[in-house]
């Protein structure tokens, strides 16, 4: 697990949400070195060594903007809520070149987050790669599980969906899935973001429909990927 | 189980597939009245006979054309292939008066079937919407689900996800997957047809991917749907 990891740097944008957060602990805990950003500083810090405090210490945690976080990463995940997601990748898109976008974000619309409702480009991936352009790789992924269970240690009853603008970026944001301890399967382009996105708003109505909390999905009748 | 079911009819158009056999299959099996139309009623009645086969004779399924079906029928179902989708639905809207429409089709598009690609109502069943008008309501269910399954005995496992115009459609259609056996979900708006379909696409990368041939979806953290 620790060979190879811990020479990649994780930056989680967004990363004082509960969902970034989340994120950033599982990582931290697998062995990467993983940098906060956020548009506070202040608050990059504070969350930073809130999750330090959770892994005692053991690991690396650090806490700056998120140009900065973006700067020194190889791998650059944005955790931000839609409202933030067009502002932050223009924001940081000149120190992407080269790297791994992982895009957390669910493109939902208040009041009707439960009805499915994507930006002209298809899907909040879709929209971040016009973003960014040609230089980063831009797989969507994590969309769908209730990051509430990353801060804790009981088992994700949830898999993560992965897609991309290509087969190598899905394989590289899969190796992040598997550092997390979740099961992640390779869901094809970026075109079927809107499928994993989506899914979010139909958990969010299921949740309304029958009293739960967190709804998740699994695939089933497939052997569960292994870590080679 | 017996208390209504018989006292409904339900279509199965382009129920010489696959697709559409296995569902009539189970229908009849729990009790409906099934009508299995085709554009030709010969290849109708062939089918027909073959549930009526695996069923011990013990039920009603007839076989007729389309727009006989549609129009004898309290219940329709499209299970055409999506090239056949629009003129299936031009030949028997006008059959459709105060029924449920329950669209089973998946908008593939050879060869790029892994890819998820949306007419531009923003998926089949929204395309069935538009063109049958106010006067039917419209759901989309079962595009998940690997037929071959229905016309077998072991258990399914893979949920259906139902989306529709209403609640209330919603609930008549959730009755349907009931009856087939299969564990039903109320998954919001016909806007959120996208996902379901598209699911359809993302499973079969999996399937390629994966080197399975059935994968399909579970949700997760809600207690099971009661029949109440």
């Amino acid at each position: 697990m620790l060979n190879g990891p811990l020479l990649l740097t994780i930056a989680v944008l967004g990363g004082t949400g509960k969902e970034g957060k989340g994120l950033a602990y599982r990582w931290a805990r697998a062995g990467y070195r993983v940098l906060i950003g956020s548009r506070s500083s202040e608050k990059a810090v504070t969350a930073a060594s809130e999750i330090m405090q959770l892994l005692e210490g053991s690991s690396s945690v650090v806490g700056t903007t998120n140009l900065n976080a973006a700067q020194q990463a190889d791998i650059v995940v944005v955790a931000v809520p839609y409202s933030a997601h067009r502002d932050t990748l223009e924001s940081i898109k000149t120190a992407l070149k080269g790297k791994l976008l992982v895009d957390v974000t669910v493109p939902l619309i208040p009041p009707k987050v439960s009805k499915v409702q994507m930006p002209p480009a298809g899907s909040a991936a879709q929209e971040a790669q016009e973003i960014v352009g040609a230089d980063a790789e831009v797989v969507a992924a994590f969309q769908n599980v209730s990051y509430e269970y990353l801060l804790g240690e009981e088992e994700v009853d949830c898999d993560v969906l992965v897609t991309g603008t290509s087969k190598k970026a899905r394989a590289e944001a899969l190796t992040l899935v598997e550092a997390t301890g979740l099961t992640g399967w390779d869901a094809g382009p970026i075109e079927n973001s809107v499928v994993v996105e989506g899914l979010t708003s139909v958990l969010i109505n299921i949740n309304k429909q029958y009293g739960s909390t967190h709804a998740g999905i699994r695939i089933t009748n497939v052997p569960k990927p292994s870590a080679d």
